[in-house]
């Protein structure tokens, strides 16, 4: 995520969570600690991938996880702070033949100022086979219907 | 970090610093989660600040801390696994006027394997003033020092 | 807490607030780590430091924090698992002089199932003058009122 | 443990492994967290239980955590602060038909001063089995061979 790429707006994105800044996420400079931007995106990925609906059978934490993360990156708008409200958004940008691309939006819930952006790239990968596999048919038409847009390859 | 840039080599790197992976650092899936890397990116950027020398009092925390995060990136390169102990390098690759960039490598130290390599920027600023300001010639200079090399602006 | 003490009942308790399991507490074994059950806690500390109300100017994270723990300590009842909504009770069942006493019990709040129990104690400490005090008034009456009871000496 | 409970001392210890404070065990108040003792503790029992020896295949992962955590305590004796260098002491003090108890105690490398004591009791299971099972005597004679006594029902 380059600086002069612009932010995204909370307006592109069909899909959000809520999360709490919690004592813990701060570090010794009384923020949130980088590293826990990351957590806030992983807990967007998770309930992406439960909001997807059954491309599988998702009766194992394994079928939640059908990908390896290849690369994410945060670039810091603002800092949070103890107890804020977050509102953590996020979308598929690309969907190639074996990995995918996220792009996240956190911004507070009080005053919607952007707090973080970001960028993942996943592989689809299969923890029951125990290798990378093509995107399934299946996979893309969930996120499709999702994100109300067909992707090309 | 694009996919297509090279991955740094360890002898390209003077500071580095080892750390052990704690039960805790795994995740669900049996390895070091993707957030915890940046924990180490952090580790190594508190262990070379405090190996630049005096640019400054340093008898506080925050005197450590001369800068504020912009933004950071981790490719994953393999998984690391409970109590593999890893070196995390770390280098200077940019000094700008009020910014400066560090690029990082993960390795295993058993087999020498890269583990992740990454980039962050900072901006330099002063907790006690509460601003950013331009990078001090003396900060500059105990970069220079420890890396051995000069930087353009 | 020993084994054969009872556990505390939801009803016992004035004071709670809502938690949620992340995928990053979760450890190796899928369920939420033993170390978070006291961070579950901690987020209970300060939800009910904040309802106690005014015995300080609490401009300052440090006025969130008026004590040091002395100890704490938790009985696992059962594991907890992504995702699901969490419920952390917290009582003072006792005020001393310099220290008090807090009560914690965790549930399930889709089922109502006991998920972990502990105890902490705390001493009146005061950031700004760096040293132990003993409980001022106005805080114990904060308490007693948040209690809607009042503690022996 | 309770407060007239006395601090064991580094010399009851068989077992200790050492571990590095990290920026991101600091919280806001500039010290370790409380909840990031109990993963202290943590690390020792992984340590503990690769130095018992082959009670198992423990060619994987569950092998290493044949327990359930019933409960732990920690009480807090001095803060641990940034880069600092720790000590974990675990020593088994019980061994009954399914569950068995460990004591620790955390100090300084640097000063030897006590950092924090705890306890924990352990219920014997199978993650295979999933089952929680009486102690096997090849168990129970790994921890007599590392702690150099026996230990009575």
């Amino acid at each position: 995520m380059k600086k002069n790429e612009s932010t995204p707006a909370v307006q592109d994105f069909k899909f959000s969570c809520e999360v709490e800044v919690r004592f813990r996420d701060l570090d010794a400079m009384g923020h949130v600690n980088n590293a826990v931007y990351f957590t806030f995106f992983e807990i967007a990925r998770t309930g992406y991938m439960q909001a997807l609906g059954h491309y599988s059978d998702k009766d194992d934490l394994f079928d939640l996880y059908p990908f390896i993360l290849l690369d994410v990156q945060c670039r810091y708008l603002s800092a949070a702070v103890l107890s804020e409200r977050l509102v953590v958004h996020l979308r598929t940008v690309r969907i190639g033949n074996k990995s995918y691309q996220f792009e996240y939006l956190i911004t507070a819930k009080a005053d919607n100022r952007p707090v973080g952006v970001g960028r993942s790239t996943q592989v689809y990968y299969s923890y029951q086979q125990q290798k990378t596999l093509p995107i399934p048919d299946a996979f893309r038409q969930c996120i499709e219907k999702l994100e109300a847009r067909s992707f090309d390859l």
